[in-house]
């Protein structure tokens, strides 16, 4: 495509240069989600991204190093976006509310973003591919955090509570991907409760912790 | 090195063709554990297992249809002999004994394993390399059945059960691999104290799962 020279700041069909690199970078991470829905991960190549996205290659290493560092970042916006919603979920409760709202809740919200199949086929290439287990690991990393915050009081500190969270988080994440590939035939209302529950439990399991000797 | 040609079953050097394959294939699988641990996985060659082994490409290619298959059979090996441990141990427990020491042997088991520090260099590069992956994906399904099949009576086939058991397999390899970096600071006694506390829950919540609606 034609390059065109863009001074910082420098209003361009109406729209600001800050307007048009959202723009781009929301055109880019769109069509990975297309493509790697269409055709997997394997056959993904910048230059198919930017024909589907209508970006130059120039505009595309501006914004990412390299092919890794934009499925990492693509995947890192779907998770960072349901983060977002679970704490502002969470805010909204009132702080006695109980427990098992507050995780069924982000447990609807994670499985609300698989419900765009084009996530749920990226989330489920994450293993293969070196920029996808590092979204994966930094969003498992940040839920900890936000479940441990939210819900485990003064025990957050606690590497016991921090071990017994990654544990059901990281799980959680497998238990996820396997009911996307059909592995475990539950109705996505059991698929909740079963996994509201565990997460209660551990959490239970974090409170009742007797402070380390 | 020198090829000889051997007939199957013809004895050489005091060792049946039975034997020199099972020899060659240790030597192989020592190699792998040897090399990784010396230079991690992505400089893994064929060309240097076969030197380090002393075994001839000819014989490698015989047994190992490439690279990826020598080193999942390596981590393979590991896990099944961990899974087999299991089984002998749980065995040797009265089928009253209180389900924490069946799972806290299960857990001793599986860290034992990764005293020897080239497991544990091999098993924490596992998400980086297919073969180490498939190796691991195995092993986690075969935990699951077993832990399923020892402790989960006649809720073994209930698909929140293996939902669960797999949450807490899952998450506990996650666990395991934070702790052998060091990003968990936990004794061991604590680990394996904390471990088994949350296995113990997670079938207790198995066994109180009422028969699908």
């Amino acid at each position: 495509m034609t390059q065109t020279t863009e001074p910082a700041g420098r209003p361009y069909g109406g729209q600001s240069a800050t307007e048009r690199r959202l723009s781009r970078r929301n055109r880019l991470t769109e069509a990975v989600l297309d493509l790697v829905y269409e055709s997997g991960i394997e056959s993904l190549s910048v230059g198919a991204i930017c024909e589907r996205a209508s970006v130059s290659k120039r505009h595309l290493y501006l914004s990412f190093s390299n092919l890794d560092d934009l499925t990492e970042e693509t995947l890192t916006d779907v998770l960072a976006h349901v983060a977002d919603r679970i704490a502002a979920a969470s805010a909204e409760l009132d702080s006695d509310a109980p427990r098992a709202r507050l995780i069924e809740g982000a447990v609807e919200e994670i499985l609300t973003a698989f419900d765009d199949p084009r996530v749920a086929r990226l989330y489920l290439e994450a293993p293969g591919n070196r920029g996808l287990r590092a979204a994966r690991d930094h969003a498992v990393a940040h839920f900890v955090t936000q479940l441990l915050t939210l819900l485990a009081g003064d025990r957050a500190d606690d590497p016991r509570a921090q071990l017994i969270a990654r544990v059901l988080v990281g799980g959680t994440t497998e238990g996820v991907a396997l009911w996307l590939r059909g592995d475990v035939t539950l109705e996505r209302t059991e698929l909740v409760a079963t996994l509201t529950a565990l997460g209660v439990d551990a959490v239970n399991h974090i409170l009742r912790l007797k402070p380390p000797h």
